[in-house]
């Protein structure tokens, strides 16, 4: 009888627990009767397309060498961003893909990302029953966004609410040295929906209650509003700190960060974040200091400080996702449902992955509250156990110990 | 006979470590035969002309409270950024702060910060002298930027050069995750001195040999050099990365973000920084994703990930400034002095304040190479060790637990 071969993907953006997820696929297969060979595949579905497959059985042969990979950010694999055309557009590139799974006798796809990469499982598992292929494709829930539908939270946003809400409180201790009036507005990751936002509220404890104000895309925008919500803050505080997702829109709907443009010195005209857009709109308005601050890529690849909750989970749905194909199933995506908050517990299951493709799920406007600028208990309810764990990583002269990036061209 | 208090103040910039340094100081008075009551000075020597200080014996008297005041970021009594006029401009700042010291019998005023803190300490401990006063005045060292002289480094550096030694790898780790062409231009702290951008060569491992470009304040800046520098590492990899210090200068000595006017959507001309301009400048000229990223405030905050090197200086030169102080000495800044870097040694001592307020310390020009787009081997020894060791900080529920801010308004 033929080998039974594997291959896995990542994909989307990166996360500190998209290689926790990887380490469980491999780690799951190497305690399977069922496959042989993992193949990773390089930069996405991409390398399914061009044949650029790595063997991660001898890439990743030890314990050590998998649980330094489970602690490694961004992707080992590497990502794409790739629309996988339909049937209809692009009949080749379906021909292509399976072609490969073929030659290199691959029984289960293994495709680790968000809302794209389900969407592409989606397809291509339908393609699979519509030739009559065997091969099954699964899909393993990761953004850090936790926009995913049918799945409690997703991995890699646990990791990246923590070194959120951590690093606010930092940025709160910094900024309350000072006893001058300011505004410190930070922006925080989230196109679409409010949850990595929403996690700079645990920077409230029993001696902090900033930020003093939170914005989410869940809720239309206004302008002069959050002027005046600013001003009515600065009545009470000295320093006033403003928690704000990149992805604000206005009530029709247009990017906050849209409306600003600047010019440099050189002619151009660039688009400038939520964050400094209001930063100039209150420079504008108001006759303090006045400083934005981009949490930028840090929260999603500070690995130095993920979550252990949200690592152990990630690492679990990735060896859940081989269980699965064992027991022939294709066209799903593993997830996490809570049975409870307090004490914090979840149960592992899967979905049919086409109601999740394409799906986006949002906070509830019920966890926001009326006025549209702070969150409300439920989402403290919701975070708190998420956040919980620090990460068992092993530090040499200082630094942690990640894996290196074998297809990163540049590095030695 | 008469109490003996004392009475210490933070200023300058914040730091992780500058709260361990406070830590010391009120440790070594705790053990001193000396010392009755210490008192905190509430934002700098502010609270001492406004008569704002807390009783440090009261307020931190276990050693919990002692440990979770080491690990806090931040100043814990807050800062100020006050310039004290000469006694010719102004003699009756100075009769008031005596007055002060008297009311409340001070024996000894610890100020712990950078620069501007030194000179104060130096100007204070003359005119004591000149009026016959007993009281004695010490500085402590502490300032991210490293840059005073006489000490081999200043607390608050080592933990700062071990966050963006790692924030700079697990940005790299984010970057190489597409195999898209891209210049990321990360911008980090130093204003005068390159200490801080130095670090970013720490990230370089067996793996990784990025940044590929290190930009100090000690070289001039050549726009179209750095182009052209960009360019040939583009010949090379995929994607190029670069530190620069914010503080990089022209031939004519003028900062490069200066000349890096925008103009926002409300008509309103900016200020943008170092890294930003130089995305607008290479956006201007090369055709491929260009991104900056501005470490920010979190460079000088991230306690969660503090060095516990050092963390241990740091609250050894506040204990070391006390014994000083038992020995009458005044005028003086307690010091490291580097015996070997491996293994790692240092021995305390202290020197004559007047001879480091207003001085600044850069880095060697030959600890940087000839083109002045990198550094040498002599900086990868010397910050090497400085960055040595996790911080022991106690978490609940995911979060470190840190010390209150006592003069924070709309704090609870």
């Amino acid at each position: 009888m033929g080998k039974k071969n594997c291959v896995v993907a990542q994909s989307g953006g990166p996360t500190v627990a998209i290689n926790a997820s990887l380490a469980g696929v491999v780690n799951g297969v190497k305690n399977s009767n069922v496959f042989d060979t993992i193949y990773g595949s390089v930069h996405g579905i991409l390398g399914i397309l061009n044949d650029d497959l790595l063997n991660l059985s001898e890439q990743i042969p030890d314990e050590a060498t998998l649980k330094r990979l489970k602690h490694t950010p961004s992707m080992y694999l590497g990502s794409c961003r790739y629309k996988l055309p339909t049937v209809e557009e692009s009949p080749e590139t379906y021909t292509q893909i399976f072609k490969l799974f073929e030659e290199k006798e691959i029984d289960t796809f293994f495709y680790i990302g968000g809302n794209d990469s389900m969407d592409t499982t989606n397809k291509l598992s339908q393609y699979a029953a519509s030739i009559g292929s065997k091969v099954k494709v699964l899909g393993i829930p990761k953004t850090i966004d936790n926009d995913l539908c049918l799945t409690d939270h997703t991995p890699g946003f646990g990791s990246a609410a923590k070194y959120i809400a951590t690093a606010m409180l930092e940025i709160i201790h910094d900024t309350y040295s000072y006893p001058v009036p300011s505004v410190t507005v930070i922006e925080i990751m989230g196109r679409d929906a409010g949850w990595l936002t929403s996690a700079a509220a645990l920077a409230r404890n029993e001696y902090n209650i900033a930020p003093h104000l939170i914005y989410l895309p869940e809720v239309a925008f206004d302008t002069a509003q959050f002027v005046a919500d600013v001003r009515k803050q600065l009545e009470k505080h000295t320093a006033v700190i403003v928690a704000v997702s990149e992805g604000i829109r206005d009530k029709d709907g247009n990017y906050i960060s849209a409306t600003s443009q600047t010019v440099d010195g050189f002619g151009h005209s660039h688009l400038s974040g939520a964050g400094k857009c209001l930063e100039n709109l209150l420079n504008a308005q108001l006759d303090i200091k006045v400083r934005s601050v981009e949490m930028s890529v840090l929260q999603r690849s500070a690995a130095h400080y993920s979550s252990a909750t949200d690592l152990t989970e990630a690492f679990q749905l990735g060896n859940n996702a081989v269980k699965l194909a064992e027991e022939g199933a294709t066209g799903r995506m593993v997830t996490l449902n809570r049975v409870s908050s307090d004490p914090y517990k979840v149960e592992y299951s899967s979905e049919d992955v086409s109601k999740i493709a394409n799906e986006i799920r949002n906070v509830p406007r019920e966890w926001i509250n009326e006025e549209g600028n702070d969150v409300l208990g439920p989402v403290y309810e919701y975070l708190r156990p998420l956040i919980v764990g620090e990460p068992d990583i092993v530090f040499k002269n200082g630094m942690p110990t990640y894996m290196s990036i074998p297809h990163l061209k540049g590095s030695k």
